[in-house]
């Protein structure tokens, strides 16, 4: 998907939440186990019930792949029932050697239709541009992640006393591509960050994941964050996709993504982009 | 499977070479194409011909992903075909929030058999820690990769001027486990820092990419890296199972990788571990 048409579908549509799909075989409402593929009937009703509030969905792939290969079955049904009309991310976080982020690179945008997948910058330059060669595709890099984790390297300060990794990371990863097919991960649980990293990349997308079961502030992220394009992608997946857990969950589902979307309204107003 | 396990297969077997399942339908051999599952085929033809000179395979996940769901297949059967008799290495450099990696841990811990997974340091404790409780099983996380990209973070030095951040990884990850259940991902394309490396944790075991088609020495990892139980397992991939594309592939590869495991002979020897 090209940037142009993300900014129209958010102007549009007057939102700019990510569903995340992250269905967990565990927490899937009792009466969809009995389908022949309950983690896609699981999804399509969540799909269906959400459409009109979302942007972009977010299929998390740990959760896919913990079921084996009914699991990428699943995922696969899930990208092709998404269609174009949303933006799709494979929250993957891979990254590898060049021959092998090739590789993947394919599987997510060759034999699947995902606009974007979330890569992981440790292993370098030859990790992340394999996945810029394809037209219209997205890297997602994890910059300031959303958990405590988080603390342990991102937040290291490096040897002019200045910068710190994750900083870096921005610097010298938005020099690989460009506002077009980049874009990266800030944890909404780090506000406080968000406006200087809005100052380093002034014109990318930011996948923001931490609001809602994480305990991040929409309003604070938006406020920090928000540019001319809107240039925000606000995740929540378990406080939407779980709102419910019996045989209302879709109902229950709509009703939080359109609360989220509804904020989202007053915040793209209050900032005069629609 | 137990360190104890680990090192007394490479006593006996005489080799710490890991054979790299990373089978590229582009290169397998053409008459292997007609098969039901050419990919599982081939490796299986590469794992009768070379168990006798290596006591660890690693697939790497990106090749079977790319596949799609015959891709998970082949890897299921690879890894069932494997059987206990070596360690086995999902090489995924897989990592995200807690609850997620612990779904990533049940991917490959729980519904498939590897003993150990490659893990990325990015996101810090929460997202490795999942993966470390699970019994006998092993973290093998991202510290000084092969790859040219390596340069971009992993040697930038932090604020104190002394470290660099793959040595704050190691120092710090080093806590979350122990020898028994973390080893670390150094690539033998810098020699210059194995010993470095090996006095900050002197027991660790450390996976070696990088000998073979990225040019590492054999010679030089040995002589820097080993210590008293070995803690070395090296790994090839293209140079064994490409040594030839044609009929003869397995009866090249099973050479190649008879050739390196003689050269690790000599070296368990002057070292006086065999």
């Amino acid at each position: 998907m090209k940037r142009e048409k993300l900014v129209e579908l958010i102007k549009s549509r007057e939102t700019f939440l990510c569903v995340g799909l992250d269905p967990d075989i565990d927490k899937i409402p009792p009466h969809l186990i009995e389908n022949e593929d309950p983690v896609f009937a699981f999804n399509q009703a969540i799909i269906d019930a959400t459409r009109d509030y979302c942007v972009a969905y977010k299929p998390n792939l740990a959760f896919y792949e913990s079921l084996g290969l009914s699991g990428w079955q699943s995922l696969m049904r899930t990208v092709a029932y998404i269609g174009d009309s949303h933006f799709t991310i494979a929250d993957a976080k891979r990254g590898d050697i060049g021959n092998t982020s090739k590789k993947y690179a394919e599987a997510f945008f060759k034999n699947m239709p995902f606009d974007s997948i979330t890569v992981a910058p440790y292993m370098g330059s030859d990790s992340v541009k394999p996945f810029l060669e394809f037209e219209d595709k997205w890297v997602i890099l994890l910059a300031l992640t959303s958990n405590p984790g988080a603390d342990d390297f991102q937040l290291m300060r490096l040897e002019n006393g200045y910068h710190k990794l994750y900083e870096s990371v921005i610097e010298t990863s938005s020099k690989w591509g460009n506002a077009d097919n980049m874009m990266y991960v800030i944890g909404a649980t780090r506000p406080e960050y968000i406006r200087e990293i809005r100052k380093i990349i002034p014109n990318h997308f930011f996948l923001v994941p931490g609001v809602g079961a994480q305990g991040g502030s929409l309003t604070e992220v938006a406020e920090n964050g928000m540019n001319k394009d809107v240039g925000l992608l606000i995740n929540a997946s378990r406080s939407i996709i779980y709102a419910s857990t019996g045989e209302n969950f879709a109902e229950a589902a709509a009703a939080e993504a359109k609360r989220i979307s509804n904020q989202m309204k007053d915040l793209l107003q209050k900032k005069g982009v629609i």
